[in-house]
């Protein structure tokens, strides 16, 4: 069996980040022989023509060629992404090689009422031109002020909790099934 | 008659910036008893709740405070806005006292064959929460790689850039007969 | 005081239509010196290039040229617009004189969970060509599948019932400020 | 080698629809072992929970059950989706059984200078909802109003549109492909 490498990518920059806490449980759900790395974009200052690659961008970047597929953790801003994601991504798009293309991605969203779903249809664009292949379902719009997390960011063990983890779960493993497919 | 003063905001930090062309353009064909103030977010760190406002952001609020309307000059990157952009929007809206609601704002971009248009949308979605006043028309689309612009990002006085001129003298025109009718 | 007329159209042809009890709960709480009436959009034929207008769309045609403003009921279907509500204003907009630009408009809908949120992004973008002015705020998104509704598609005296109410009628209170200003 | 059948959808019901025209230039550019049937949705009337499923719908839906895909030609009227295309999917989506999940789909349009771009990302959204794999390149925009086309709709033998012949073998080819891993 042939080993998957994830990378994680959570658009909010806050040590609480709800989102952060969607990724750190995806960690542990993740199938048999698949595993999830968290990328570290804070110090990324943003995209601009005239600016080289700072180091950090440039590891971000080797993780990304690494990895057979994304899970980005996307917070709503004014109903679209967070720029920290985006500019994390533009980065990357501009790398010669076109290194997300073909790549599998899953997306997870925690924030307000509709759990991000307004960021997400505008991060699904924004695949559409990196040509990442972005799973359908499920759909994982969490509420980040419900009982689903704790203060620290992290999935509870409460129900609503346990109901996303089962979520994330589903979602993890579309997507090894989506690397499996996509790698043959 | 009561002077109006607009705030422009450019997404891209690139020296030669056509978008920032496109605000320089437009200050030079506002209407009598207008103008526009072009902002400088270059030096703003990514939104989060975690940090405090430094103090171009401050600086930035105080002048969108004072503004009569926005004028938005939108790179698209990916398909989506460029984070720079967005991520000014975002500081503002933190602010007590939803200062943005209300106003009245253009749109323009620079960018490939569809002249940012794909961006735009998204723009235009972020600006229904933060209840700016977005013309409908005229929607300028420009091509950043036509005889339209100087290599210094200017609008040229080429027969392309003189008809883009038009545009944004007539986006410029509707912004203030918007921002005469929201303030009566 | 001026009277204005506004028109209601819904994108559902249901007999129990939610979004058709939306409008009729509309015309209940419309402020003074104003009202809305019903379009009916039942028999329309799709738009298309090589059929004549039906006299049921040149009726519609007639009640929109009267009307001081629009509000739009629109059902979510696979997340986007119902095509009844499209297929209407599509036959408008090619109607010469641009008939809705300027006027005002204002958007609700009852659907699944979100309330068909996504529908009314896409709904917005196509109000963007048709050049009509949508009120930002508030959005009323309503859940279909509550007690906020009888059977009927009516929207009922519950609780969640009266809490719609409220916000249907602060966003034809909006309407009517708007119409008066876009008026004057 | 297994032979795959696609079904073409056109979203105009016009007799010298470009869409139409679209489909029929990929009916002749298929790869070998592969071919292209296109549904007629002329007589659907609009969906709506009321109505029962006429014998047209009926016939449209055993197509897509047997369809290894689709190929949908996008008209844009309004920045969004022509409605008689929106409502053959929506008719299927009501269909016990899921019937497009996890189909592959293609997406092209003739239209204005942005060739129905705005159009199609509205469609990529209802096809997340209907869990169709749409392709992300090539993006097939193509201006209806050029010299790509004849008058009677066909793709001309032009330079532009030999270029537009060459795109769309290209996304059947992809379409191809996708079908082949996405059924092994």
């Amino acid at each position: 069996m042939q080993t998957k490498t994830f990378l994680g990518v959570c658009g909010s920059l806050r040590k609480a980040s709800r989102n952060m806490g969607l990724l750190r449980c995806a960690q542990t759900v993740m199938p048999e022989g698949s595993s999830l790395i968290i990328a570290d974009i804070s110090e990324f200052p943003f995209y601009s023509a005239d600016r080289e690659q700072p180091e950090c961008v440039k590891a971000f970047i080797r993780q990304v060629k690494q990895a057979d597929g994304l899970v980005l953790a996307v917070p709503e801003y004014n109903y679209s992404v967070a720029p920290a994601l985006k500019n994390a991504l533009d980065w990357v798009s501009r790398e010669p090689g076109s290194l997300l293309a073909g790549k599998p991605a899953a997306i997870m969203g925690a924030g307000g009422g509709m759990g991000t779903s307004r960021a997400q249809y505008h991060l699904r664009q924004i695949c559409v031109y990196l040509d990442l292949r972005v799973l359908n379902k499920p759909e994982v719009f969490s509420n980040a002020f419900s009982a689903a997390f704790f203060n620290n960011g992290d999935v509870a063990d409460t129900e609503e909790g346990k109901k996303l983890q089962t979520e994330i779960k589903e979602l993890m493993a579309a997507l090894c099934r989506q690397a499996g497919q996509q790698l043959r």
